[in-house]
């Protein structure tokens, strides 16, 4: 036989070639397993990850509720298909949340990220086109990526979120992406929610149109201004995907989130999730819905919320205690995050890496989170208030303070 | 704007002409759910699932090891890198199966077909080939399906498995496929075990081609007659990726599988998991790290072997009994499976609709796990023993003998 490059490492290259391969990515990729590990160390100021705090899960409800189903339910531990009791408990969720859905049009994920997977998957043919916000999440990215996908970007408004009249104008150009990404509440990495307005035109847009909206609901509980605002399925249940998880307010190691959507759509998706991993664990399904069942939740929920709500405070006097006055931010009324701008001549790249290595301070820098090159929000940083206490945010904050008023000079 | 097809439902229609239009896909998908519910009802005879007996999973010993884990571990609710206690155990694990291997070849996954579906993504081009056997793992089949694969077939040797100089024919044509599939243990659905011989020339033609394997070892550790000889990676650690899972020797549910590969590939595998799902559930990685810490496991085996192999015999013993003379079976050295050939004339997609309506029993017909069209094998029944006490599968191949011998009339 002639010789030749091994066919599997050709093929990777091959891969890896239809990937766009933007520094910032790869920094990002290598980072959030070094800053993953880097965030159970004691001494360290894990600002970067939107990791819920552990100390505030629901442990021993959870054990409870895990204890009672391996002890009444005989097919706890085997393939299962998805537990309806569950489905029942996320429509009531859901209309706490302004979206009026039924059962059958609740499809069961594990967890949010599994929900854009399948999504993506779904609507999106390979080299195909989707809208996304030019900061947004990573994870909604990475899944963009094996499809070779080419984000079209809009910006966000920091008042008052997502440009929704972009997307209009995105599709009056006559391109055609296959959905419209969009994080309504407490915006990753933005922390904005999206304004009442924008959510009934961004839904009028995509019926226009006759493009799908896909909604990441991940911080929707965690709302800290009151009740929030319908989300933009509620304006319109054809062409809204909602996409929600147990993650942030239960506990992320259940693997439990859900994707509302049109019955017909709901069993391709089945299909999809079959092909990818079987079922959702039904053990997980079945101490999730008992732990529902107690009516513990909305109490817990009221817990987190005040926790994060001191937690958001305390780095906001921290914010404004140690960082110069050059550097810009909003108090987030949803979520997990703040967005804070420092002077165009910053790049938090640059920061970070002096944060880490000086002071221990870990945060994501504006160019890992960036659909395109990165270059508007290379200033900006997102900082996690929700896995640190008061004291240690204040302490983090003040070193991180000393890095960006160091990066200034 | 002009009036057109809504744009997700053309891009739906596009999506499902990419796919293989089989009927026999479209039967084992509705079928599929219909089985899964049936087989929870009292009074039927659930021979199509290959599911593990849900009486036979150590309830208590999981209990206490989700329990155990809650109560020492802080961290086991959140997100985590992969639990390094467990690759070892893996490691472990392999070293019985003749894999040597080490925890960084280990890759984490959300069970067997995760593993399948996580390769399938990384090593097959849309529209590319595979190489399958002409009657397989229809999850497999599901995995190829959304990209288009047109997987190319070799025969199975109902004595010593796989076809392997029919994979060598195939290569020697010309033809680049991503990758060859193949279960040496307990295959599903042939039951048979792939000889000695066959293993190393599989790993050999891997090499030669420079093809990489696919082996699926879901069934390895349920080996009824001694240990079963080394997995093909024993014989190739550069081209063969082993597939491994707790599904069936420990309970579904837990989601708890693993791959064998090459560290370079590890990475890679690394950041298509994380886009599909974040995380495999770091409460199960740590569920069943604890339990195998107890050292139960090999005795629980041990148990599920002579269950299983009761299960076994009581349906060889009842397909001898119940069954006409013209129907041709092996009895399989290792799984979950018989694979029962019918005189050429009877479709056993006919025999199934007859079973399921008259007797309540199901099992899958050959064309519901066919590659091609499935001709060859549309006179082949898989029937699983694993569900069922001995007594009820007397009972059960009872009443299908009569639907069989009515189908030979």
């Amino acid at each position: 036989m002639k010789a030749r490059e091994p066919a599997a490492k050709r093929r990777g290259i091959a891969k890896a070639a239809a990937t766009p391969p933007l520094a910032a990515r790869t920094l990002h990729q290598s980072l959030l397993r070094e800053l993953q590990a880097m965030a159970a160390e004691k001494d360290s100021f894990p600002f970067a990850l939107g990791m819920p705090a552990a100390e505030l899960f629901p442990r021993d409800a959870i054990a409870e509720a895990v204890r009672l189903v391996l002890s009444r339910d005989p097919v706890a531990l085997q393939y299962a298909v998805p537990f309806e009791p569950l489905k029942l408990h996320v429509v009531k969720r859901m209309a706490a949340r302004g979206v009026a859905c039924t059962g059958s049009q609740v499809f069961l994920t594990a967890g949010a990220q599994q929900g854009i997977n399948l999504l993506v998957r779904l609507l999106l043919e390979p080299g195909g086109h989707a809208v996304v916000e030019d900061a947004t999440y990573d994870g909604m990215l990475m899944a963009l990526r094996p499809l070779a996908c080419r984000p079209l970007t809009v910006e966000t408004d920091l008042e008052s979120g997502m440009h929704v009249e972009g997307v209009d104008a995105v599709l009056q150009s006559g391109a055609r992406p296959a959905f419209v990404y969009t994080i309504p509440d407490g915006h990753n990495p933005c922390g904005v929610s999206l304004s009442v307005a924008k959510r009934a035109r961004l839904a009028e847009i995509a019926r226009t149109h006759e493009v799908p909206v896909i909604e990441d609901d991940a911080y929707g509980f965690l709302n800290y201004s009151g009740p929030a605002p319908p989300l933009v399925r509620a304006h319109d249940a054809q062409w809204v995907f909602t996409i929600g998880s147990f993650s942030k307010v239960l506990a992320p190691s259940l693997r439990v989130g859900w994707i509302v959507a049109p019955e017909a759509v709901v069993a391709r998706l089945s299909i999809l999730k079959h092909s990818s991993d079987l079922d959702v664990s039904t053990l997980a399904q079945r101490a999730v819905s008992a732990y529902l069942d107690t009516g513990a939740f909305d109490n817990h929920v009221a817990t987190l919320r005040r926790e994060y709500v001191a937690r958001r405070d305390a780095m906001g006097r921290a914010l404004e205690a140690h960082f110069p006055s050059e550097a810009r931010y909003r108090v987030p009324a949803a979520g997990l995050f703040y967005w804070v701008e420092l002077p165009r001549r910053v790049d938090t790249n640059d920061v970070l890496r002096v944060a880490l290595a000086k002071e221990r301070v870990a945060f994501v820098p504006g160019r890992a989170i960036a659909a395109d090159d990165g270059d508007r929000v290379s200033n900006f940083m997102r900082l996690s208030f929700s896995a640190c206490t008061p004291e240690r945010i204040e302490a983090g904050i003040r070193r991180l303070g000393r890095v960006v008023k160091e990066a200034l000079r």
